[in-house]
């Protein structure tokens, strides 16, 4: 089978697994995090320079490609892997998250949502099956349901509407997705709201899907809020298919995911950080910019591989942010993807040598653990 | 010795050969094209990049790092090499260009420049002395002698006024630089005067130094200015040193002066064309911003070895632009560098065949050769 899951190392202690998700274009090794490359590019990286940093599957946006160049352009080129040249595993997402936190859109009902584009105004009108058609002239080996995700806080009736309006959203994906090379996941709605979330779990998981994702978390919610969630929805996925915890990629939230039985996370924040000159280092967050940095000649984290720390110092990528200069930008989203990619397989390896429990959870913020990252 | 130029072929038709210059970060076959690292960055471009361009001596303007982060960082860092991670030979120049750019210049006479910092209107002292010891501090293999070169147009006087400096600040440069480790290039002016290019050339020349450059050229002149100072001053150049064309890094131009025997050529236009979305393809330059491009699957460049050419088609640049990605501004850096890196090495490789004289001059505008690139 194209997507297959097979589990091939669980934690005794938690509900953390290690497993091997076939994909068209390669396996994904879990638990594992997947750069997030908006426009078709991880900004300011080279496909050459993402392989360096541990990623296997990379996302990149439906919204923005529907906008710019368009999926007819990605299509003619030969599909989102060509396009963009990365062999690896890709997924694109629904376009719906980004469709809803517009200030354009014009009316959502259970059709869809229409909606004025950023880029000229025109009118552009998304529905389940306009979502899968765009994925698949994109062609990533994973398309995600079209769903809608409540802002926070919404009211109880507000999520329930969209948690019923995802579920038949999803029932429109499944019938018009064309299968064949590529996968649906649904997505799990019901915001911060225990009986919506329990059963919107439960109908998402009777569609029996390749993957299942959680949406609506990281929407700014508290951050206990979260880890609620996540430990109330993770142990009611199916447990043979991979779990996607959507927007999620700080260290502490990730590992709370991995113990209740999540295997794959994305996060923007990373290469934002990096762009801006922050950069994640001992599970702090620096700000390169800073005049501290001027004289260390140090490297940024000697515990790295990548290219910022092997070849840099924190005095020259401070003067580089400094200046301005492009590179410190591409240094800084480098190291703090690697970052994230090592921390998720340094808990794949802790779940394969059993001390997953030990060196990762409990995850709290008085753990020692919390401070070994 | 440690800065040997020796001179492995040459044309017997033209004054073009191939020459190998030895420094303490190891050898530069000429003719070769220099990449500006301004900054200590060549912009949007990491050294692993650098060095796959066939790139071997980089420059850095000792202008720029006197700013920012200060010759004194730089220092500390052990140097030019150890700061920006480039164990190649390295060149600074003296500032002074820049410095004659700046609105903010106060002062000039025979002791040097007083100028305000654009940074933060500070006081700033320039000499030739300050110019060698802040390039001292910076340690690159080569300094460049701290010289004046007057605007285009001048009057004759200005520019017999600025040649009659730049001799006198030349000899301050050799009583006060260093040595060691480090070689002092010296730079003939004189403007579109031939009889002041031939006294500069004459003058510059008998100080014996390890290298000579030729400036004020590409400063505003017209092309076929340019031309007839490359051919008349190449001639009076010592013949055992290298030959260094300040400036200039177009294909025609590079191949008139590599034929009347320079050996080495910067420019800031390969990279700053490329942040702008140009490429260089085929001797023509190309606005990948363009709409022609959008369903342009082919390579940039078929004949091209570059990341750019190699991994994405002219349709993916074109959407890196229109979407304004950092990755874009990379890619065609790399291939613009590549483009003329790759110039330079076919013109050594056709120096060493003897086909130099056939394939790359007379480069003139209805010559076949001007269409090959």
């Amino acid at each position: 089978m194209a997507f297959d899951f097979t589990i091939t190392a669980r934690c005794p202690r938690t509900r953390a697994r290690c497993g091997c998700f076939t994909t068209p274009h390669g396996a994904v090794q879990t638990p594992r995090f997947m750069p997030v490359g908006t426009a078709a590019t991880v900004k300011g990286v080279t496909t050459p320079q993402l392989q360096q940093t541990g990623a296997q599957m990379v996302l990149a946006n439906t919204f923005h490609l529907h906008l710019q160049p368009g999926e007819s352009v990605v299509e003619d080129a030969g599909g989102l892997h060509r396009f963009m040249g990365w062999d690896g595993p890709l997924l694109t997402d629904s376009g719906g998250f980004q469709v809803f936190s517009l200030d354009a859109i014009n009316r959502i009902d259970d059709d869809g949502v229409v909606f004025r584009s950023p880029r000229d105004g025109s009118r552009i009108d998304l529905t389940p099956e306009r979502s899968m058609a765009i994925q698949r002239a994109l062609g990533a080996d994973v398309a995600m349901a079209f769903d809608q995700c409540p802002p926070y806080p919404a009211s109880e009736a507000a999520v329930a509407e969209a948690c019923r309006r995802t579920h038949r959203w999803l029932e429109r994906c499944v019938a018009s997705h064309g299968g064949g090379g590529q996968a649906l996941f649904g997505i799990v709605q019901g915001g911060c709201f225990p009986h919506l979330r329990e059963a919107s779990a439960r109908t998402v998981a009777a569609m029996d899907l390749p993957g299942i994702a959680v949406g609506g978390v990281s929407v700014g919610e508290p951050v206990e809020e979260m880890h609620r969630v996540v430990r109330q929805v993770g142990p009611l996925l199916p447990e043979q298919r991979p779990h996607y915890l959507m927007g999620v990629g700080s260290l502490r939230e990730m590992a709370i995911a991995v113990a209740n039985g999540f295997d794959l996370f994305d996060c923007v924040l990373p290469t934002r950080l990096g762009r801006h000159g922050t950069a994640l280092v001992g599970g702090e967050r620096w700000n390169l910019r800073n005049a501290r940095f001027r004289h260390d000649h140090a490297p940024l984290d000697p515990g790295c591989g990548c290219l910022a720390c092997c070849q840099h110092s924190r005095s020259y990528l401070h003067h580089l942010f400094r200046s301005e200069e492009l590179l410190g930008r591409t240094l800084l989203s480098l190291h703090n993807l690697t970052t994230l990619l090592r921390f998720t397989t340094a808990m794949a390896r802790a779940i394969s040598e059993g001390c997953f429990a030990e060196d990762f959870a409990p995850w709290e913020p008085d753990s020692p653990a919390a401070h070994t990252w």
